[in-house]
């Protein structure tokens, strides 16, 4: 098989023995994968793929179809459309993947939407509901809000009842940040919108003092995303006086049996509603493998709304 | 009634009228009443009471006998021994006190621990258990174990099972904070005996770099002392790398009914293990009603095992 690979820091498409699914384990022959921070991150030498994942392959998630079963891999057949989160080696055309991480393609999704959906909804629903536990009615910000995680939030948000307000630094995707039904502002004086009840952090740690003093009275704030810096000055004078919370996470590392109850529950609460039109997966733009460093690069550069996805050449 | 005052910026004794049970409410006889850090934080202007609390008189826990009931206040009868926690105006002969924040007090505790234990029972239980959902088998940190607090969570946290590590700056006090059942250590290199899964944050902003590096996977900061600094360096990425959380909390300014819930559950939770006589509460000195200045000092100079409490002149 063909897959994106990294080579002394550089991203080349080469040649790769196919994977041999083993036991619960399905072969997924790729047809789209969508790009993320992290692999920005492991290109860049930064955050190498835990243990038992290629550690050349980049890519979190994908979509396609299973070409075959390993021993007890019971959940799919032959030919079903699925779609997950891995720890590595998604932008490839094939993948052994272990079923109990993957769930089906919902009817209406594009190939290239489902290669864009598993990470963004898994990590934005991770966070804002099983960390911060949002709630109908309540108000949420969503910095860095046209990212692919920030797209996913809004549109949680919205279907769970809560009023969204969206940080959106350049003011040309403000737009199309807010007809997914947030308030979309500029980031400078962004705590003049509190209180908030969840404040979902993709920026960093220069957020850090305003997020708190905007924060309302049993708040919580969830740190997924610091490309703008990892430290700031915490006020613990503040955090208790709000009794707020502030959670940290990343969904890569997890244990399989971690990975699998969070797939379950996007089964559960986010399937339906891309199936029913309300959640949608933005795609900004889609490359073919044979032109992955121009998509890194692409995404590196920001600015873009939505995801961007490698579509693999058709078998 | 005669109660303890503060008089720009000294405490007196001085006579009030005495106040009328309201609906719901309980007169209640004091005779004990625990002192805290807030009251020292109140008499310095830095805390000022709730409204609808004594803005004069400190003191926010209490035992003692019901004397009068307002009309609809059902749960006790007249003479019963009661203990709770109170927005203030504790450390008085006389107080009346909504009925659903009193408990019982547990047989065997007599009128000085009950006047001491409400307090840093229910800041305790909340801290490692509500916020921070400690289980058995866990590893707790109790900073700065020697007070009324940290005693207190040392205890709930060896009765539910934890180990626990309790760092205690004065080498004098840690045979009595290891009686209680922790290990008892200087603060000087803490996160050498960790990774700990709860850390119970009763000092301050020193501990914080320390308190991160030293959390286990999956870990709870609970921040609710912040005497010795509230500001510090947080670095997310290792936030999000341990997948943890930080709360801060206080339990004062809490509205009503979350005061009667944290009762609720401490009766539950709490006052059986009192009444067995597996927690204790630990009393440092007791002083008569009009020595409160010198037990306020006594309190501000630090360094004492348990709770400073003031004993009311029998009626």
């Amino acid at each position: 098989m063909h897959a994106a690979t990294i080579r002394d820091g550089e991203l080349h498409v080469m040649e790769h023995p196919d994977p041999e699914p083993g036991t619960g384990e399905v072969l997924v022959r790729i047809r789209a994968a969508g790009l993320n921070g992290a692999d920005i991150m492991q290109l860049r030498g930064r955050y190498p793929a835990p243990p038992g994942e290629p550690a050349d392959i980049p890519g979190m998630e994908l979509a396609g179809e299973v070409a075959a079963l390993g021993p007890r891999a019971g959940r799919f057949s032959g030919g079903d459309r699925v779609m997950g989160l891995v720890g590595g080696g998604a932008q490839a055309e094939l993948a052994v993947v272990n079923e109990r991480v993957l769930m089906p393609v919902p009817v209406g999704l594009s190939w290239d939407q489902a290669g864009g959906a598993p990470e963004v909804f898994t990590t934005a629903h991770d966070a804002i509901f099983t960390q911060a536990g949002l709630r109908p009615g309540e108000h949420l910000l969503v910095h860095g809000a046209a990212g692919g995680v920030g797209t996913a939030a809004v549109q949680l948000g919205r279907a769970t009842g809560a009023r969204v307000t969206a940080t959106v630094r350049r003011p040309e995707l403000r737009d199309q940040v807010a007809a997914l039904g947030a308030e979309a502002i500029d980031p400078e004086g962004f705590g003049a919108h509190g209180p908030f009840d969840v404040i979902l952090e993709l920026v960093g740690a220069p957020n850090l003092a305003e997020n708190l003093n905007a924060l309302a009275l049993g708040g919580r704030i969830s740190v997924i995303g610091i490309a703008a810096g990892a430290k700031g000055e915490l006020n613990m004078a503040v955090l208790m006086g709000k009794r707020g919370r502030i959670h940290g996470s990343t969904l890569r590392a997890r244990p399989l049996e971690d990975k699998a109850m969070t797939a379950r529950l996007v089964e559960r609460s986010v399937l339906p509603l891309l199936a029913a039109g309300t959640l949608h997966v933005p795609v900004a733009s889609v490359y073919p493998l044979d032109r992955v460093a121009d998509a890194y690069e692409r995404f590196a550069a920001g600015g873009k709304f939505g995801k961007i996805v490698l579509h693999m050449p058709d078998s």
